[in-house]
């Protein structure tokens, strides 16, 4: 029996319903395996947290965490109670950032069952490399003088190593699935980071000879996705390009309620990150009627990177069972509950 | 006799396509009119051009369409030919710049006849008011170290200045529609340029206390644009969200290629340049089968904001009309040349 010790932060909002429904999943799981468990260890690290205590996590936080195997996170985030900036950096994009989790590999997929707002929307799978560490998300910047003359600016910062070990990892990563890489780039609008980002992609791709290529600029790579999404293999892309892209991944699955995410320390140096792409949803919050699929399926994409991606793959068809039973929470145009959603999948799973 | 004299610049690829059609319907739009006759005078500007003269426009050129009442532009690049931080920085972006064009107002609707990509698309009709002048699109930035080290840095710059106009340009839109303006933020990650939009964002809408407003993230909106688009009035967006949400508004009509866009020097210091939002499409340019309808409704962009509004309308009437007989070229999934879409229109406006 293998034990891993998994820190759980289920944090703001929704992430306090999804979360405890996705680790009963995870234990069904484990179960069926066999093999594996798991130890939960919870952290109450959210806004209330910080009313209370200033601080959005303890100050020995990160070193608490780097005891973990993993970190199972749900959402960050009660814009009304603390600004932005102070919760997400200070839990969220902080632990992204101590513990190297450098690259966010999110997947977008036609589900079975699932109803895409698009009109044929074929049958896509993809997933975007989203580059976790540094580009336009960058607290390097500032404020000058005030009133008329002010001026803001803001330094995206793109180094070789960052650039080119998403976009190895995006290599490596389409080489066990349809073998072609796309680069979201800017460098026609976007004159010194992109073009740099450009650069190193073509290096980078002169070591994968046996892999497809292109780039395409983000605006139409938007459009893309809208209009043939099926096209898409593997997209890395920059921090912002990432985030922008993995939104409308989630929109054209049918609700960026079920988006899965995975922010990967690839070293193994300290434990990764697996939290949803949605947020906390506070004005959905407490009701019982969040979408649980998105933490679901992020906490299978947290089983493949443990090396348990037979017993991923079960959670991933038990949800799309679940789904194609007709079983759909509000975001999907259903009426079930977290509950029931979370019900279905585990009762499919457990056949 | 009004008369109008227009610089015109097909510019490259399906650019010199699409300008002489929409040119033809122009006139006759004029000639319905009757009080207004244009005076056309092209420039040869583009990859081409460059190639022989080694740059895009004559040293000259800006001083030169300084003279005219309005420029009326098709698309710049042909990046297999020439670079494009050299054609589009020495002919496109140079004029937006030069020209103060500070405003670049970009329309999305659906339009009777045409089927969205959307299985729902509901009655969506929308303009995103674009930043043009700076932002991320700043020259500022570069690169240091080689090899291993090497890092590249982008200033994105906000000045309280093009911010302020921006915003202010959306709330006087939308007060002339359904007064709802939507700033396109990012303010939880991007953390200094951002924050400052919000801010400038919050001291405008003070003055427009009768004008509903909200900030919604980029990666958040983009998603909406797929799922609820119709919920959208006036959005104001910064030059890289605005780029990206408008190729996005082009792909929820149907196509890109139908998507205008207007580059306004709102002060009329300067001329004003209309350029739909499509690039110059190499891979189908010479075979006359490109979408004229872009730079068409761009030309009605172009006639509104001379002050001819009744026309303007008649022109989208038209292009309406002549896609709901179903002539519809090969980016709408149908099988017209640009001669006979343009002839479909041209009919219909003549009725
Ligand atoms: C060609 C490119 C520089 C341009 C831009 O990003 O501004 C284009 O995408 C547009 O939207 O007009
Ligand atoms: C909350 C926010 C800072 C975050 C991001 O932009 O990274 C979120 O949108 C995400 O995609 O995980």
């Amino acid at each position: 029996m293998k034990r891993y010790d998994i820190a759980v932060i289920p944090g703001d909002g929704i992430g306090q319903e999804v979360v405890p429904a996705a680790i009963e999943v995870l234990e069904a799981a484990a179960e069926i395996h066999g093999g594996l468990a798991f130890n939960w260890t919870h952290f109450p690290w959210n806004c209330e947290y910080y009313l209370e205590h200033g601080r959005m996590m303890p100050e020995d936080g990160i070193a608490t965490l780097r005891g973990f195997d993993q970190i199972f996170l749900g959402a960050v985030g009660m814009p009304g109670l603390v600004a932005d900036h102070i919760s997400l950096w200070g839990l969220l994009i902080k632990i992204r950032r101590e513990m190297q989790q450098s690259i966010n590999v999110r997947p977008a997929k036609l589900l079975r069952g699932l109803q895409s707002p698009l009109r044929e929307p074929k049958d896509f799978d993809l997933i975007v490399v989203r580059e976790n560490s540094e580009g336009e998300y960058s607290e390097i910047g500032g404020r000058i003088h005030s009133g008329e003359d002010q001026m803001a600016i803001q330094n995206a910062v793109f180094t070789r190593k960052a650039t080119e070990r998403a976009m190895r990892y995006a290599f490596e990563l389409a080489q066990t699935r349809r073998n072609h890489v796309t680069s979201a780039t800017k460098s026609n609008g976007i004159s010194h980071s992109m073009p740099f980002w450009d650069d190193v992609f073509q290096a980078v791709k002169a070591d994968y000879p046996a892999t497809a290529s292109s780039s395409i600029h983000i605006d139409a790579l938007a459009a893309f996705f809208v209009m043939k999404p099926h096209q898409f293999d593997v997209i890395v892309a920059s921090n912002l390009f990432g985030d922008i892209l993995t939104d409308l991944g989630g929109a054209i699955m049918g609700s960026i309620g079920i988006a899965p995410a995975a922010n990967l320390n690839v070293e193994r140096q300290y434990p990764s990150m697996f939290e949803p792409v949605h947020g906390s949803a506070p004005d959905i919050a407490g009701r019982g009627i969040s979408n649980p699929v998105g933490q679901i399926w992020t906490g299978k994409m947290m089983l493949d990177f443990m090396g348990y991606p037979e017993i991923g793959g079960l959670i991933l068809n038990a949800i799309e069972a679940a789904l194609s039973d007709g079983v759909k929470t509000a975001d999907l145009g259903g009426q079930a509950t977290t509950r029931e959603m979370t019900d279905a999948i585990l009762r499919h799973l457990r056949k």
